[in-house]
């Protein structure tokens, strides 16, 4: 952290991955809603969930951070201590950034480089028509409590973790990679009907999706599972002889469909419609 | 720009260095004194500098950027302009990112991942006490364009090309990692004073410094070279016997002093004096 840039070694025959993500106040986060270390918490789960995307293993991290003059020191411990569990938990270094006075709201930006064996990261792209498609855990959690939220409910920590502390896949994601067995991979943080798209547009191919399928969360209506974004779970697509497990890392793996040549249709009570993204936004 | 996470791939036996930079409006630009190239441009080599001054290669760079609701396009696209422009010329290739709507003014933070030799990137922390002491190019001259702007006056971009289109010292600090010249350096972002201060810190050293040696500006007082920010030159020490030419890439060095075993000091018309850090904020 001395120098104008940190040095990081990586193992031999590894590629770097790199993904930055912002986490600014009144757009990600509200300092009413969420207590400081959740707002540290899920600013680093978005970069770490978006290394589980790739296949990766997450290295270091970098954290830009600006901060209102009058913010309470306690605050900012806060959200480091948040931020910093997570990093330990997942052997991740805190290795640099920057630092700044914001001119309104706490503004962060956080950088992971992480990295895979150079070839094995899983992209958007290698679907074809065919590939069955699965989704692991749960969806649709953080767009009920930001739902709760918004009615001005008080809601606990514990029953809406997925909002409050969502848990990057990265075990998950090594898994996916080491057997070889994803063609196609995303993060669920934009939510599942826009997630599917980007997928189905890198690859060049379509969708078909049963609604009867989708793992919803309890807390969690259809609606919001569909289109409710960071769950931070992650979307895969697999060879159709692929021995996907139902269970990878203590998560539950589920089959929600599968890939067409064109089109992103979702069947419902028997009924197949066309499936548009759903557009989420983080606070509107 | 397709992925979650970018994959980047560097030469063999090269280590990776990664720096990242906030440039907010408000704080390190102003819409109304800043062309939106010139901003582009100074966000980028920001980042340029920091691979500069480790004597590193910059590989890519990756842009997080929160505009407000109503800016115009025109602004957005000459800012884009700058920065490619600058991206360009360096052959550093914008490989991804993140963007949000700002809750208040333009929010940019710039990453640029570059890479050394392994064991080769010039840190701070190698000088000792008899090394040299060198800075790069003219200083101040961005301090004076500063003083200029609070003053209301309207300023040539020619003339305050430093403040408006500060120049990377690329090929510079190559030079110097190539030739093992340079025992620690570091790129002048907060002001001589200031970053003579992490040198000797990080280095475990003091520091002599001549007033008449420093190579102000033009259009610069001593005081501005001397706690002026932003100027982007390098400062660096080498061994006493090291064969540092006098002009590197086209640009002047100069010996400015040399180091000792505590204490920094600026010896000025013969009264030598205790120098404090300048303490240079971007806008204050």
């Amino acid at each position: 952290i001395g120098d104008d840039a940190a040095v990081l070694r990586l193992p031999p025959g590894h590629e770097i991955l790199v993904t930055t993500d912002f986490c600014l106040e009144g757009v990600h986060f509200r300092r009413e809603w969420h207590p400081a270390e959740c707002v540290g918490h899920r600013c680093l789960a978005r970069g770490l969930s978006d290394i589980a995307a790739m296949g990766g293993e997450p290295r270091a991290a970098f954290l830009s951070l600006a901060l209102p003059g009058d913010l309470s020191q306690r605050w900012v411990d806060g959200f480091l201590r948040g931020l910093l569990a997570l990093a330990k938990k997942y052997g991740v270094t805190l290795a640099g950034g920057d630092t700044a006075q914001s001119p309104a709201g706490v503004l962060a930006d956080i950088v992971v480089v992480g990295s895979a064996p150079k070839g094995k990261a899983i992209t958007r792209a290698g679907a074809r028509a065919g590939d069955v498609l699965y989704v692991t855990g749960e969806l649709g959690g953080s767009a009920a409590a930001l739902a709760q939220l918004y009615r001005g409910r008080r809601i606990s920590r514990s029953t809406f973790a997925r909002h409050f502390a969502p848990e990057p896949r990265l075990a998950l994601g090594r898994f996916l990679r080491e057997r070889g067995l994803a063609t196609a991979m995303i993060d669920l943080s934009d939510g599942l009907s826009t997630d599917l798209h980007h997928i189905c547009e890198e690859s060049g191919v379509g969708a078909e999706i049963l609604a009867e399928r989708i793992p919803c969360d309890r807390v969690a209506s259809l609606e919001q599972a569909l289109h409710g974004g960071e769950d931070y779970e992650l979307l895969f697509t697999a060879r159709p002889g692929g021995k996907v497990p139902k269970k990878i890392a203590g998560v539950r793996v589920t089959r929600i469909g599968e890939l067409t040549r064109r089109g992103v249709f979702l069947t419902r009570s028997g009924r197949r419609a066309e499936l548009a993204p759903g557009g989420w936004e983080h606070l509107r």
